[in-house]
């Protein structure tokens, strides 16, 4: 975009002219205002309607999503910036949410540690060579996210770009007990038995893995908010598989090493599901925004956590199979529960499903912004 | 067992003599003493120790099963009686638990409502015409429990006689919503798409399910009773997957109803998992106990429900793999939370895992006792 110099810059004063610098930045750089109700409500500030995202917003009922995939498999996406750049933006002009979140997956940073990924159609990420004992840890790779993650930061910087400054990015990872079930399991898991035996039979070996993931993470993490993210979510999506006294034990931690580890200043949005009797200890963990499954009121779930930090969600993935009137209702009650509160980000409880029409989608972001007007 | 008359038999007077014959009863009929600890934490009152029995203690992690599972497919096992009996009580001699659950399966009562089912060994039960539409809800038979159920109930019977009063038999069945959701899925599932579709696209054909079903279960668990059940557990395993405000609109006012409709004076549990986010719900709902799975604090749990209920549970199933010393450790944990409060029954949150060491059920059981002895 081309920008026209008034005759008068030389005789500004030099806080003048900063300003008008600062002014030039946003017309010729993708800034975004950091007033922007997203990022004003990661901090609790007032905004003039609840921003809105969904987990997976750009996926598998997205026809346009459908139509790439068609020529190129997961993985390949992801490892394509322009490409990984277009699905990331395509949801903010057709959805007209209040961020974009990476097109990326939770568990793209354990392939630079040694292990490949496969994603199958069916059932999710598979790994082949489950990661089980103490020598399986001992062998996974230090890493360099720099150096083998580029096409991450590259997508960001091309998303960044795409969006100029319209919404924020959000960037993520899994979190590391996410990541270590994976790891040991071998994929999804429906009891978690071989992750809770090595945590029980080997908890020096487990401590490590974990010790390991989170260092990875943070490094991870804090290259995507260099090269652009201007928030981050740490998805612990299968915590909930966890006992309160053994999430304390085994997971907290290592969760809270990593939040800590982050950028300052940088929101960090902490997501699980399952966690409707874990919520305290999760709030213990750290993040400024604790992220909400559909299965626990938002306001009894708010009120656990305490009101010194910011609720993301929590509408049931599924209520977008409802009659669009229906899903109006139900948006209305989750905000009815939030009660105008400032730091409520609404979104779905997970990811959104690929039989989702999209129509459903849009009735829920508009039913968001109109009903939150304030 | 020959029962000596004394010679002072017809000296008594009649209070004496009924006295006399309801001591006759015990030694000649498999009845049970109404104290047995089980049953008096059924209604809250104090117990020499915590009573505790474990989902699927008659499973395949045992060796006694896996030989006649060798024999017979797992229907075949629960529509013969005499087997279905054997199995019923070997764990309580084996493990030393004390309450026995009878061995059948909770979608039994399926079959007779015109729905075939199939045990595959990996998958789970399968419904290979899945119940989709009004016009399939229709189509669901209407049964006589006692006409097509007898194996059920004869089991009881002969379940009873082999148990020969030692400790209560137990009865059960799915709940109205965990067997609606098989149903509408035709098998498991992780996000109850097809089922959740139903309930918002079609109400009414949701309601009618459920209240055939509720009926089902009401008929066919008072016949269990009727037969010689002393307690009956409602599995709602997969009520978890709802939030808060669907659990109170779709399934509260049917699972309700079931319970409303069992016979009085026979302790209902009313269990289910990843109910943490609705255990007040669940509570208002009914049941004399609430059986928790382990991803909730005991005490948070039991606050929550109120105090005029028991509570049941909720040790992790997947903590029977950790070492003894361990499982030692967590069921010290869990009888802490529960504080000696009368109306604990100590169980798993969910059923025994295959891969867990007969030995360490033992150890739990032993644990159980010892660290509850008052």
């Amino acid at each position: 975009m081309p920008v026209l110099w008034p005759i008068d810059f030389l005789r500004r004063t030099p806080l003048q002219l900063e300003a008008k610098l600062s002014y030039v930045r946003q017309l010729t750089s993708p800034m975004t205002n950091p007033n922007h109700p997203f990022l004003a409500a990661c901090r609790r500030e007032k905004t003039p309607y609840t921003p809105v995202w969904l987990m997976r917003q750009a996926g598998r009922y997205m026809e346009e999503y459908r139509e790439l995939r068609a020529k190129f498999s997961f993985l390949d996406l992801c490892k394509r910036p322009d490409l990984a750049a277009e699905i990331t933006v395509t949801p903010v002009e057709r959805l007209g949410v209040d961020a974009a979140i990476l097109f990326a997956d939770i568990l793209l940073l354990l392939e630079p540690m040694g292990v490949p990924l496969e994603y199958s159609s069916e059932d999710g990420p598979l790994i082949h060579r489950p990661v089980r004992t103490g020598a399986d840890v001992d062998r996974l790779k230090e890493f360099d996210p720099e150096k083998s993650l580029s096409f991450v930061f590259d997508a960001i910087r091309k998303s960044r770009a795409a969006l100029n400054g319209k919404v924020p990015l959000i960037g993520f990872s899994g979190a590391p007990f996410t990541l270590a079930s994976y790891l040991v399991e071998g994929g999804g898991s429906r009891s978690y038995v071989h992750t809770k035996r090595l945590m029980y039979s080997d908890p020096g070996a487990w401590r490590t893995l974990m010790e390991r993931l989170s260092q990875a993470i943070v490094e991870y993490l804090n290259a995507q908010i260099t090269a652009g993210a201007q928030a981050v979510q740490i998805f612990d999506s299968w915590v909930g598989c966890m006992s309160p006294e053994d999430y304390q034990q085994y997971v907290l931690p290592h969760t809270r090493a990593t939040i800590r580890g982050l950028t300052q200043g940088i929101p960090v949005i902490h997501f699980g599901t399952g966690t409707a009797g874990l919520l305290k200890l999760i709030r213990a963990a750290g993040g400024d925004i604790i992220g909400l499954d559909w299965r626990v009121n938002l306001d009894e779930a708010w009120e656990q956590v305490g009101y010194d930090v910011g609720i993301q969600g929590n509408l049931d993935p599924a209520a977008l199979l409802a009659p669009p009137d229906e899903i109006r209702r139900k948006v209305a009650a989750i905000l009815r529960r939030a009660g105008g509160r400032p730091g409520h980000i609404f979104n779905l409880g997970h990811g959104v499903l690929p039989d989702t029409p999209v129509e459903h989608v849009i009735a829920m972001v508009e039913a968001v912004h109109e009903l939150s007007a304030r």
